[in-house]
């Protein structure tokens, strides 16, 4: 059975599980979609293409994309990025990492590249700890994509199949996610999560992005590859 | 009164016209956003700045985009532009100028913009002509859309002002179009249309484009400035 998939990736533990669990769920071929848009950092994109190797996607395919010009966020600004800071605090608020309409502009690409090659699945890892911060990570904004998208197309208007955005890590924790992807044998020393890197790539361990993902290992009974500087 | 507004512009005769009405509508001040997606000519890039210039915009932007990369258009692709058809040929299907899941893409953009501006009136000259053959240019798309918009950002989620995409042509002709734009003044040998010009950048008269600019013209009985080649 053909059922290819996109899946959304950044090299982190959330997009890397969800191509695991695509995969899991028997879709085949799968390509993986990752934007550079301008990160401080590369160690990012890097993850992303190993992870697809080591996933065996298809096609791999990274797509500039110009959010820097509008600017206002820590991963594309120089604004500093947080450490140390309490998970309550973190969904406290929305995060000084959130880029504009981040996630309205990938799903845009991804019903793009969908419909060039008659793929009507999408995989977007967003899930719980996300949408307690991001407003484009929540179930509500996820269907009403899939509403757009199914108005947007030739693909979607004239064959009359719809595009679906899968969310499968949409109530996981961080670490069910991470237990999630250990049955399915993802290798996590393959992905990064750390927001503010040192020079060697070595993750900071004490900005929000480490610090769920060192709890998530711990709660999740999981040894933690990650190498932190 | 601050009403600010995005205005998606291409340089054509639509995005032009939509530039003129939000103008006229009060809203100040206004930011133009074009998008630099791989067109095989660079005379519509050249027409929007020399339209922002004219129409006294705040601020326009050029973003790239990489369409180019999903391939499938004439307008990016070497597939050939169709000449001489007959209007009622060019509504019967999909024109071969289609770029998939664009109006989504540009969009996108504009929310990202309009957000980081707190911007929430954005303005895109869709009309029926277009949508006869375009699902992303039909008023059910535009308000999906919205609907996105409203779920999708920092600035609609928390602060509770809805984001607009007003769509003012949406039920015009191409004569009704110029000629509400003739109205407002519009300087329309500013603009340009033809997806196949000239080496020195004449319109070619001949594409779908050209044949209804020309009938648009005639059909409004205002007087066409294109120089054809």
């Amino acid at each position: 059975m053909n059922r290819p998939a996109i899946i959304l990736t950044s090299g982190g533990i959330d997009s890397t599980t969800c191509l695991a669990i695509a995969r899991a769920e028997g879709h085949s071929p799968l390509f993986s979609l990752t934007f550079d848009y301008g990160q401080r950092h590369r160690q990012e994109l890097a993850a992303a293409a190993r992870v697809a190797v080591a996933m065996k996607v298809a096609e791999h395919r990274v797509i500039q994309i110009d959010l820097r010009a509008f600017g206002k966020s820590a991963l594309t600004d120089e604004i500093a990025v947080p450490k140390d800071r309490d998970e309550s605090k973190m969904s406290a608020d929305i995060p000084v990492t959130y880029v504009p309409a981040r996630n309205t502009i990938f799903l845009s690409y991804a019903l793009a590249w969908g419909e060039v090659m008659s793929v009507r699945d999408c995989f977007i890892g967003v899930n719980a700890v996300d949408f307690s911060g991001y407003p484009d990570c929540r179930p509500a904004y996820i269907l009403a994509f899939e509403r757009l998208a199914n108005l947007a197309t030739k693909m979607t208007t004239s064959e009359g199949l719809p595009f679906r955005v899968h969310a499968p890590l949409i109530q996981m924790s961080k670490a069910q996610i991470i237990r999630r992807g250990a049955e399915l044998g993802v290798d996590y020393s393959l992905t990064h999560s750390c927001y503010d890197p040192d020079s060697s790539g070595r993750a900071c361990g004490r900005c929000d992005s480490c610090v769920l993902r060192r709890k998530g290992f711990a709660e999740a009974d999981v040894a933690d590859p990650t190498v932190y500087g």
